[in-house]
């Protein structure tokens, strides 16, 4: 029997399909040739010695010689500030320049380090990477939007090794983010709550769902996760903005991601993965409605014609059982 | 320099990545240990005298012993007509059983046909079988849309090699057709035109992003393409729904697709894809402002974190040099 389900946040219908259903075991991947990395590579541009060959650097964290993270923009970014901010429409087609931030942000000196095995101050230290460029930026004429993200493995996307993140700054806001926020403000006006503190009240009261609470933070499997393991982490207290986020915060986030990454880890065997951080735009105020987050979405499937055709997704996996599995695992 | 682009149908905006710009061939995928195809094997549920294997068919063409296509319900489907229809709500949480279809379309009785190889009739047999169970369906009490895919070769979701296409037919119309159906009305509402037509006129005046012209249908890589080699098939009939093709479109449709397809086949090296229709959902008629098309994605990128963070997409090939690409590729 099948089911499905409403993700009232991000306005889909999944289906969870458990005539299908794998055990959490089930979606471990096989590696192929996967060595263990080494901590340096003579090669790498992002290991400690090699930093001339990246653009000059955007934010450094640590000293000269012994930095602990570094930001420098894309070599090859998809977006740049020397281009000129400007739209052009021509009848249907409408074009920008590819004005805006692309930047790297080189996690830890050691080629082989990963967040959930790293020490707490390395790991806050990412994090205050992640929100120095975040306040920085939006703080420059002509961007819209700041994306965070980090793409762990070959099948999310990654082409090199060495631990980083990265950040994307838009002259535009994504119409997928304008709908989630447009839609936070529909459910307020009509509820006087914000969505993401009633949806983590109910998960908190369900529990059935949640994977790890600390302090200031709670992960959980969505109700209406989209694919198997698809997890979000929310802040306990009310912010729009990412760029909110206090030092205590900071320290407490460092410790969810950590336990929260360390049982997909140990759980599923280092599964390639994609998190990003969801924030409200940049030159808008959504105090009272909107509520930044952050989404992790281990890539255990692989969306196909039904996804692509429809925006719908097929989840093998029930969230209930992904989440206790979680839950169990020992980090 | 890069761009971004805005997708006027989809309302999507894209980065078009010209600093990682790639050449065409540039994206043929290197193919491990993969062996040609039998014409038979002995063990596939889907080869001729297998068919006990299969639920109980629901349309077959041809003969009892000869059959050309045939339609079954998936023996693993994500939703079943055995189920009950109907929603639940519990606060935040809204579900449904897995009432719908989920149904199978065997295109030919070779395990190792391919439709841009194949003769035109037993193309044309795959869409009269798309057509006849999308009309009928149509018909049935409490199915709200009906989603027909393909997914060719292992990256793009493919489990059994016969070729085969599949049909989903859900309870609910999905949100992102309905986004699709009220952009269309609004672009309606504002301009008197079908924003398909209009898209298509564009197209055709601009003649860069062409592929295939054919007396019913047109083939052409949109402007805002979200990724390499994305191609959209538009009927030069206005018509909302699918299920209103008529014969000689049909016709035409499977010479269409066939040189279309044969296109990334023979330039590409048969790269893994997924193509879908999207139509107007089944009970309703937007017979001023909806177009029914054809989508094709080429899976040749990895969407990552930007993509899933955002619903934005960074595109590396330009719509205009692929278009040009495919084009010159003799079939």
């Amino acid at each position: 029997m099948s089911e499905l389900r409403y993700n009232i946040i991000s306005l889909q219908w999944v289906i969870i399909a458990t005539e299908r259903a794998k055990r959490p075991k089930d979606f471990i991947k096989e590696k192929k040739d996967q060595k263990p990395l080494p901590e340096y590579k003579d090669d790498c541009p992002f290991c400690p010695g090699n930093e001339a060959q990246s653009p000059t650097e955007t934010l450094r964290i640590g000293d000269d010689k012994a930095w602990k993270v570094r930001v420098v923009p894309n070599k090859f970014g998809a977006l740049s500030p020397e281009q000129k901010r400007g739209r052009t429409v021509l009848g249907m087609r409408t074009e920008m320049n590819g004005f805006g931030r692309h930047e790297v942000i080189i996690e830890h000196p050691l080629h082989n380090a990963f967040i959930a095995l790293m020490n707490d101050t390395d790991a806050e230290n990412i994090i205050r990477a992640y929100k120095s460029r975040y306040v920085s930026i939006c703080a420059e004429e002509g961007i819209e939007d700041i994306v965070i993200f980090k793409n762990h493995g070959p099948s999310a996307g990654t082409s090199l090794e060495h631990p980083h993140s990265q950040l994307v700054a838009t002259p535009i806001v994504p119409p997928q983010i304008r709908q989630r926020v447009e839609r936070a403000a529909g459910f307020f006006d009509l509820t006087g709550n914000c969505i993401f503190c009633k949806t983590l009240e109910d998960e908190l009261k369900d529990k059935q769902r949640v994977i790890v609470e600390t302090a200031n933070f709670v992960s959980f499997i969505p109700y209406a996760a989209l694919s198997p393991f698809h997890i979000w982490i929310f802040p306990r207290r009310h912010t729009p903005s990412f760029s909110e986020i206090n030092e205590e915060e900071i320290s407490d986030l460092a410790i969810n991601l950590k336990q929260t990454l360390g049982r997909l880890y140990y759980g599923l065997d280092d599964p390639d993965f994609n998190y990003s951080i969801r924030s409200m735009p940049v030159n808008e105020n959504g105090k009272l409605y909107y509520h930044w987050y952050i989404s992790i979405i281990p890539r255990l499937s692989q969306p196909a014609g039904f996804e692509l055709g429809s925006g719908m997704f097929i989840n093998a996996a029930l969230p209930e059982v992904g989440a206790q599995f979680l839950r169990e695992i020992k980090v």
